[in-house]
């Protein structure tokens, strides 16, 4: 019965999403709860105590600004809808988060790549941010812009360390540019929500200069992975979602 | 090679801990450390975003603590002993942890309850080692405390929401105490290297106050279950510490 009064609620909030303002706040929400979702998988696993606080702070710095976008997004929708709803009911074609925080932790050297190629963008987008028209979103992104510089430095620096490290450690950050460079382009293709486009060559510029220093380069004529901000996901979300979601499917409302 | 010279280098180490004092920091940080873990395995999988994001800074709360105590405990010892060796490749009977903070996480209220009570001894057991005649134990139980007194805040209301909640919430409450309750008696039966014993009935005051808000009873002529902090383990240590310390076994020393 309250599992029927949900689906319902649910259909309509659906319904009510869309608007390109509330897409867009599910797609910048998206974004940030699965890639900290994959960084939670490290948690308790990670190869140094200290690494291992590192990147689960930085996943609970990443739910933290989901929260704030969904709970915005929930006020707009109305309904009832909520930031759990919105996070834990929706279906894999109604994430709009991009390819590249679904993609695989991999090894440590993948983990870390991830991230910066992801924080550096995420970064330049909270910046533009900065000057919306909506205060709300105003105040989110500069909320986040304190965390997300932490991000970026503490990414870039491991990327040099390992970059400009052991062979070993070398050539696993080789293995990571070409596993991860395809999901970059996708990026700087707007969607149809999104209101301005991202200048790539500012992007470009800031992992060139980290790459030099890492001893790295930027792949060339690398075919492009794209879908994910309009719902089409790699076969990896299916499987963050059953784990992510499992509890409030399994017991909706649950609170034990 | 490199493998073969630290197991020698932890052969060593392993010798150097036969003291009360670096035995005593060793089981107040395993204490930490293993509870840390067990939390961390909501991390990504709570029951709704604000629980997660709760539940997974008291596992890096924990975490941080164990630290403070392995760095303390890897200076005294020497020999280039580390906090990632303390931690990563000390074997299950060398861990000095009690029962309780093993225990599996079970559903949320058992989760709950464990922070409870766990939480509630910690409390009272900082408070004591504010008193050290160690001033680098004084001053880890000082930061500690701060912490450990927002578990315990966090966790209590837990128990009386959960308890003084639903018929099914309740219920779950009362499976959790039969589970649990057994484990409690350890944390007040000395080990010999305390240098002190801690008053379980101030404890179990605390316990009783809150559980009489949860309309919950303390268990009475239970059978204590003990062995923990002499090394002798349930059968849930071993597949704990396997997850733990995989990557540091499987790749000593990598970054990567």
């Amino acid at each position: 019965m309250l599992r029927a009064a949900r689906n319902d609620d649910h259909r309509k909030i659906n319904e009510l999403t869309n608007s390109p303002k509330i897409e867009y706040l599910l797609h910048l929400a998206d974004n940030a709860l699965i890639l900290s979702q994959r960084n939670s998988e490290w948690c308790g696993h990670g190869p140094v105590l200290e690494q291992d606080i590192a990147i689960t702070n930085i996943s609970l710095d990443l739910v933290g600004q989901a929260r704030n976008l969904y709970q915005y997004a929930a006020t707009l929708i109305g309904n009832n809808a909520t930031e759990d709803g919105l996070a834990y009911l929706r279906k894999e074609r109604e994430f709009k988060n991009c390819l590249l925080v679904e993609q695989p932790n991999g090894d440590w050297a993948q983990t870390i790549l991830r991230q910066f190629l992801f924080s550096t963008y995420q970064y330049q987008l909270y910046q533009q941010l900065l000057n919306s028209s909506d205060e709300t979103i105003r105040a989110i992104a500069e909320k986040s812009l304190k965390e997300v510089t932490y991000h970026v430095r503490w990414s870039s620096e491991w990327v040099i360390r390992l970059g400009d490290g052991t062979e070993e450690s070398h050539s696993r950050m080789l293995h990571a540019i070409e596993e991860l460079w395809p999901y970059t382009g996708e990026l700087f293709e707007k969607a149809e929500y999104e209101e301005a486009e991202l200048d790539k060559s500012q992007w470009l510029q800031k992992i060139e200069q980290v790459f030099s220093e890492a001893t790295l380069s930027v792949p060339q004529n690398v075919f492009i992975q794209k879908g994910g901000k309009q719902g089409i996901h790699t076969e990896h979300l299916g499987f963050i979602l059953t784990e992510l979601q499992y509890m409030q499917r399994a017991y909706p409302g649950a609170e034990w």
